[in-house]
């Protein structure tokens, strides 16, 4: 059994488990520029429209079977349904509900869905407790900042190694937000980033199956049960993060320090957030963006199709690279799905994500006439179309960057055609229209009360 | 953004997800040798003595609080306590509880503690569900085969990065064994154990914090609700163990498939179980058992001693290297802690690691008299001691296995003695004694009650 059992390892690292602790627990109520705080409401209400949508949906039905086998108490509510359940529960049932469709936020840098994790762990808390939507929105803001930065210091190595970032980040940025709500001290909240640092979520391997949307959902209930048992005393290494045989050194070989400590309390990483217009996976959009204009701007239509080329980064095939997709799930990991629909209808929203729209045989067609050409010149975020037509003409689009984008960004009635286009099914018109005026300005309800029964 | 993507992976690895879930669904009731079935019997009677004794202790204390905020259904029993709360709960605070003392078993191939994982979590499920004895230790055998063959897979590597193995295949032996006794069929199994998948548990950098018990705590949790989940229809990768995006490539770089498929059904791990004589990591038994030797076969008594030099592997100082350990929980993971208690009082149990111990002038006085040297060439489960006298005498000591390993098992009435250490201070003499009789045969029992009633 003897061996060298010895792995490199950086044992000068900075206090960022306590540094972040610090920061959770001291950084003022709204303590940053308007920008940030409307970005943090946009954020909030994307996500509430997310996870509205497919409230309904078999992902959520059966984890939602399985947590009444423990007959929870009613403690939370679970959005755009009539059931509430204990908060830890309703943490998971949520961040799963909002990541179902594969719709909601990007923070770019990282590829973490931000919202997914510390929102639905937040709101849970938030309303159990009676807290304002104030302390909802600041809790949100710390979250999101500190699962980004831990994002940020170790993508893309520890993504390109095959964990779902947006899961083994999000537990942290979890525990930071219900640390927060509870009103944790540092040391407390350090703990209780120590305990979520043992409870990473999360392999691209899942992609696909309904335990892509898990990883926010149990990322979620994962922070906020370290939160209660720190609140009550439970320890953790206090340098559970950042030590030779921490979460950092332990999944990721980059570990960029600087990431977390720079700037912190005065850069935001939730002002870097966006939205997804297409309901699917990220680097997909700049392909669908490029049907779309192909459709909308060059007139192109299905029978029109000889062959359509993409050219895109190896990460967008290694990521969806499904050429012939089953079933409506499996589509969303489909390029040539994406294209094809995007081509077809001028749009690829959760209703061309369906069983029935991923077999009709006008979609099949199409599929598979696109090609796709993996060429890392091109960025992740970018695609290039090279459409040939059965009369022999061939059509170029370059997308830079696709709508949705930084650069090119959701506008705020955009969100609202998005969240009302989600909601109005499961909520009705009058509902969905109010759920939107309160989340979107949430900060301003002193209690949850009102929001919560046009959400659910 | 663009950057190269590629990660080595094994896209040829066999379909071990698959062949695992057939496997725990198809394997007969009692399907193994005498033997197995006896050592099956010591695992879980040695389990529930681990549980019972450190009911009481600040870790459980501390999770149990947390737990009750979520007010909790009263579903199944904590040993050695009188709450009860719901079985996903019942399986975090038995499992932590079972590891507070670092007192359980080991898996020596692997260091993992096999039983901390996957035995709460079907205790739960069986005396929620009114199961039996024998289904319970049905479900424990091909739970710990589960978890034990995956950690022979990717052990050392896996451990040598700094993951905490007992956590983090022990919520696959969990998922298993529950999949077990809900009567799941292999398809629904595969779903479980890939659901599970996603959610290791555990860093080496919370030894000596509560976060350490927590870990086969919060496997049992993760296997009992990934089990349920999937009873209910929650899917997951088919391949989500042996993928290039799966959980053991992306946790390890040693992964030898043939460790989980050779022999499946066929040899046994929970054979190769051991129990701990003594209260602290399995590394530092052999330096106790010479100090232990010490003491009673040579007489020695701490005024004699000037210098005690032990020679062991570099592992044992990576794990147990705390010279001066301020509290009992520390002390665990000192060699020189242990090495002086084991010399002055020839015994190392739950006792000899209270903060009043760590602290008591004649420990601490020959404390500061232990060096260790590290030497790779000694195994990591052997030991050299070497003893100076104030008179100037040496003597030496070779421990090449130390009580309680393969090679010297503890005894049946040992074990017994072990279990009566820890449970008679919780539930006095007569309870103790009917709980030992009824574990120590547990398959016996048609129902759980009597068992429950004893240990609690």
């Amino acid at each position: 059994m003897a061996r060298n059992s010895t792995v490199k390892a950086d044992a000068n690292a900075p206090a960022i488990t306590a540094q972040l602790a610090e920061f959770v627990t001291t950084h003022p109520t709204r303590g940053w520029p308007d920008e940030v705080e409307h970005q943090a409401h946009r954020t909030f209400a994307n996500w509430v429209g997310c996870a509205i949508g497919p409230s309904g949906e078999d992902a959520v039905e059966a984890a939602l079977t399985a947590v009444h086998e423990l007959q929870p108490a009613q403690q939370a509510s679970i959005l755009g349904r009539a059931e509430k359940v204990d908060i830890a529960s309703a943490a998971l049932l949520n961040g799963i509900s909002s990541h179902t469709w594969d719709f909601d936020d990007t923070h770019l840098k990282t590829i973490i869905h931000p919202a997914g994790p510390v929102a639905p762990a937040a709101l849970a808390l938030a309303e159990h407790l009676g807290l304002s939507g104030r302390e909802l929105i600041d809790a949100l803001v710390v979250g999101v900042e500190v699962s980004c930065r831990v994002g940020n210091a170790i993508y893309p190595d520890h993504y390109d190694r095959g964990w779902h970032i947006t899961g083994t980040t999000g537990m942290l940025g979890s525990a930071a937000a219900c640390a927060r709500l509870l009103g944790l001290d540092a040391a407390r909240t350090q703990m209780a980033l120590g305990l979520a640092a043992s409870q990473p979520i999360g392999l691209r391997e899942q992609f696909g199956t309904m335990t892509k949307p898990f990883h926010p959902g149990g990322a979620a209930r994962v922070g906020l049960m370290s939160a209660l048992m720190a609140k009550h005393g439970f320890t953790a290494s206090p340098r559970a993060l950042e030590a030779p045989r921490g979460l950092l050194q332990v999944f990721s070989d980059k570990t960029d320090w600087l990431e977390i400590t720079e700037g912190l309390g005065r850069t935001w990483e939730i002002a870097l957030n966006t939205y997804k217009p297409f309901a699917c996976g990220i680097v997909i959009h700049p392909a669908i963006d490029g049907c779309v204009q192909l459709r909308d701007q060059h007139g192109v239509k299905a029978a029109d199709v000889a062959k359509l080329q993409l050219r895109v980064h190896s990460l967008v095939l290694e990521l969806t690279g499904k050429k012939t997709p089953a079933t409506g799930l499996e589509s969303k990991f489909s390029v040539y799905h994406s294209s094809a629909v995007g081509l077809l209808y001028g749009e690829a929203g959760e209703h061309e994500y369906t069983d029935e729209v991923v077999n009709r045989p006008e979609v099949v067609a199409l599929r598979s006439k696109v090609e796709a050409v993996v060429d890392d010149r091109i960025d992740e975020a970018a695609a290039e179309l090279l459409l040939t037509t059965v009369d022999g003409r061939e059509i170029r689009v370059h997308v830079e960057h696709a709508v949705g984008s930084l650069a090119r960004p959701m506008s705020d009635e955009q969100l609202r055609a998005k969240f009302t286009g989600q909601s109005e099914p499961v909520l009705g018109a009058a509902k969905a229209a109010l759920a939107w005026e309160l989340a979107i300005a949430i900060a301003q309800q002193e209690r949850l009360h009102d929001f919560i029964a046009a959400a659910t």
